[in-house]
């Protein structure tokens, strides 16, 4: 598999270089600890939102980083979570006035790295809190009805609205509660049509036939919960849209935003098609759409595929959060 | 090859619908002519630009659509221009009042179509003139130096310097005379690393080995001037940059802009590593680089590939007008 890479193992780097070099008026790059950061830091808001993760999601997290979503994301290399030491380094950028908010993807390796770090800053006297993103709800297998609860794309929707509540002056336990609450109203399903090639690993991707599509995959190349023939974009967004109605069981009149993502190698042109099905069949369903993105925002390397999340909007402020403007390379 | 559409024939059709989801606020959709639309046209400057072709380069151009921008995009089928008859729609739609500027990319059947459109609508009383891009300058082949001049990812750049100009009140001829000039000093060479695979079309791709990168490909399924075994984005880089440089003949601490541009299913983080090489290799060179951007603006379905542009800014106010906000889905 081709890949428009120098050495592996020094990709990360690269690409933060390369991020960097695009965006350098605005946005710092620490290139010991692979911390992209606001310029500005010292002007942030009260609270300070640092998320991250593994590297191979792109444009997730860097390119949320800007005025209005976060202040940093700390980088980890090919799908590892940055290192407790990174995540500890970009909280010690932050004035200890200033209180910070960690944003995480909900796989076990980047909650041990990211607690590890908040528990040695707070007792170096930082104030830090965190909210775990769980939004994956595929079930475990065919004869399971365990969900998976891992972090995927819906993350970027709560950068965007913890982000905007942020300028807005809430407090710490305040965007900790919002976060929560949001969350629990947030869910994602995937469907991959090939699995993503991650150069820094000998592990075999999981295996598809030339006419099949994969259910309730994850964003490292995890398996699904059902192989199917593939039929069409329409086929894809009802099985998708009936799972999704089965969990939250919404009336007719109830609102949502939706968020069709790009798994890495999937065209915009079939990104939004897809979209359309999303979107007559929220018609037929009787959903208020009032907030909708797509593109691809939370990635799996070069993975065909693609997610749909939707979130309950609960409270008119959400709406209003999703669509305020913001300054980062990534949320248009 | 899956893709996630539905019946072929109405994949624009649902794409542009699915667009128009997203963005319904700001954009129109006139559904018949398949032209996107600013939706404030009476707020318009008094030059309107237009452009479009064919579909299967997405974002390109409807996400260019918006303030500072373009007004509008016609959209024809899978690599197929659009009609005469969509793009008269178009300036239909434009007060007789205003003038009108066609962007055109150097393709003989996008030229025949907006041109046959051009002399019907001067004919009715509108204002129309046009430039044609052709950044591409890749050879024929190896044995010739006829360069292409295609019409390719370039092209962006030069929607968001004309657009610009025309906010700060620029005349038909004005823009006109700007644009030429801007295209004479773009340059832009692809390479891909494997087809395009077009759904509404019979015709195999360009046969490439798994090794293998051709360089000089089109947008459209066009092959390159040379196939090479491939070793690294920097390999790639440093050929682009020296077949660049032979054209530009440039010397040290002359400004420039990077348009690093995705072909379709190449993930972000090797677009950022090659635009990592890109700058070092212009910091070897001594060039002044002004402007950068990097991302998929001008695709080809799902090519694996990327394309480098370079513009010779001639003039600081071309790096203004890049540098300005813009309220459009894909330019960030």
């Amino acid at each position: 598999m081709k890949k428009i890479l120098n050495d592996v193992h020094g990709a990360v780097n690269d690409m933060l270089h390369g991020f960097n070099f695009e965006y350098k008026a605005i946005i710092g790059y620490d290139r010991e600890n692979d911390i992209i950061y606001r310029k500005n830091l010292s002007e942030l808001e009260e609270v300070v939102l640092i998320s991250g993760g593994g590297s191979g999601h792109e444009p997730a997290h860097f390119g949320y980083v800007g005025e209005g979503m976060l202040s940093m994301a700390v980088c980890g290399q090919i799908f590892m979570p940055p290192k407790p030491e990174q995540i500890a380094a970009a909280i010690r950028m932050v004035d200890k006035g200033k209180s910070i908010l960690l944003i995480i993807k909900n796989f076990q390796a980047d909650i041990d790295s990211f607690l590890a770090a908040e528990a040695v800053m707070k007792q170096e006297g930082w104030m830090v809190d965190h909210v775990i993103v769980n939004d994956d709800v595929s079930v475990e297998d065919d004869h399971s009805f365990k969900k998976r609860r891992r972090g995927v794309a819906g993350t970027v929707l709560v950068h965007k609205i913890l982000g905007a509540a942020a300028m807005d002056g809430y407090t710490l336990p305040q965007l900790k509660a919002l976060g929560e609450v949001v969350i629990s109203k947030l869910h994602t399903l995937g469907v991959a049509l090939s699995p993503a090639n991650n150069p820094a690993s000998q592990e075999e991707p999981f295996m598809l036939g030339d006419d099949e599509v994969f259910y309730g995959i994850g964003i490292h190349g995890e398996g699904g919960y059902r192989k199917e023939v593939f039929h069409s974009s329409e086929m894809l967004a009802i099985e998708l849209m009936n799972k999704l109605k089965s969990l939250y069981r919404w009336k007719k009149g109830e609102a949502f935003a939706v968020l069709v993502n790009g798994l890495g190698a999937v065209p915009l042109m079939e990104q939004y098609v897809f979209a359309n099905d999303i979107r007559r069949l929220c018609e037929l369903e009787g959903l208020d759409i009032r907030f909708v993105k797509v593109g691809s925002q939370l990635t799996s390397l070069d993975m065909k595929g693609i997610s749909l999340s939707l979130l309950k909007i609960e409270d008119p402020m959400w709406e209003k959060w999703l669509q305020r403007d913001v300054k980062t390379a990534s949320w248009k």
